[in-house]
């Protein structure tokens, strides 16, 4: 399969794209040269030509690319026009605002489950859907096929959990819980460490610190 | 400066290395080799090292690494051995989960102010923090030392909030808003987009389904 061999970074860009596209169609924007998409975005348009060509290029440079095409083809790459049913496992703070996030529906990402192992939270209601416990989780993904389970418990209840998830049909798990997660191949595993971005900011700000004071 | 030159790629890497040394130091371990550390991390031995040579190394190879002393100082470059005070803009479910994160404290990361436009909203308390309306901003910034803003607002307020934040001390911008902010230069931006990880993992989803389907 041709697709197999592009890499995360491109893949990691898409979303972007797929953004600011988005932005251009909601505008009425009909089509947009690389050149533009480049200074909008701030990448170099040959970064942008040779990520597109990863995917058969989108149609002509010259004439520029038709917005609502690639908008379209880059949400169908993305999966974006399939629906992934998910649940979320851990109904504190994060695991709420995330199940309150209605974005993730238009995207088609439907939140259709809430687990807890706090019985004070079980019956909690969350943008209609209500906490259960955890020992429902097995059959629940079973007979509601979901896709995604969304990680947002403390790490130390990240790894079981995990484990159960491996034996279901789960495709993917989105992990917010501080810890990498040891699940087979077929379970695509996209982290969200946010320990790990705030210090790297923290890296950041001291670099810039230090410049300063140079002479 | 030497660490001018050092990529964001290899700084991405810092915090997950330190996640690693602070959970072997707790668990007791004085000394740990790049072979195994490999092994935990499930990165090459080369790697690390060239990845700790960028920093001088942190000691000899073949006798392995002091855990605490690396551990001490890559916490020192990644700037967690000094406080940074920080804001929340936006006391929605997100906003308040990311204020009742105690592990940021442990880091160095101190929660000091909470700020909405939702009159409802003002005065209610997130650990210890009142919430406050958005006219106080600019003052408590200068009052209270702050360094990092948290944005935790939808995309159309997070533009203009972060144009009145590059008219204050703020040094970096912890941006969950799904927008790209435009500020100077010398103020940090560290993005968390949710939804383009979220499509990320679709993606790898439902190129992994396509793969199982090829013969």
């Amino acid at each position: 399969m041709e697709d197999r061999e592009i890499s995360q970074a491109v893949i990691g860009r898409l979303p972007r794209y797929f953004r600011y596209l988005g932005e251009l169609k909601d505008e009425g924007v009909e089509r947009v040269s690389s050149q533009d998409l480049s200074r909008l975005m701030k990448v170099t348009a040959s970064q942008i030509r040779q990520d597109f060509n990863n995917f058969g290029g989108f149609g002509q440079q010259g004439y520029g690319y038709n917005v609502e095409y690639l908008y379209n083809e880059i949400g169908k790459i993305l999966g974006i026009d399939r629906q992934h049913n998910f649940i979320i496992i851990g109904a504190g703070n994060l695991g709420r605002a995330l199940g309150n996030y209605m974005n993730f529906e238009r995207r088609g990402f439907i939140f259709c489950g809430m687990f807890d192992v706090d019985p004070e939270l079980i019956g909690r209601d969350v943008r209609g859907v209500s906490v259960r416990p955890m020992e429902e989780l097995e059959g629940f993904i079973e007979e509601n096929n979901i896709d995604i389970a969304v990680l947002t418990i403390p790490k130390a209840g990240a790894v079981s959990v995990a484990e159960r998830l491996a034996r279901t049909r789960i495709k993917a798990i989105w992990n917010f819980a501080h810890v990498d997660l040891n699940v087979p191949d077929r379970i695509q595993v996209e982290n969200v460490h946010l320990s790990d971005s705030l210090m790297k900011l923290s890296y950041n700000i001291n670099r810039c610190a230090q410049e300063q004071e140079q002479p």
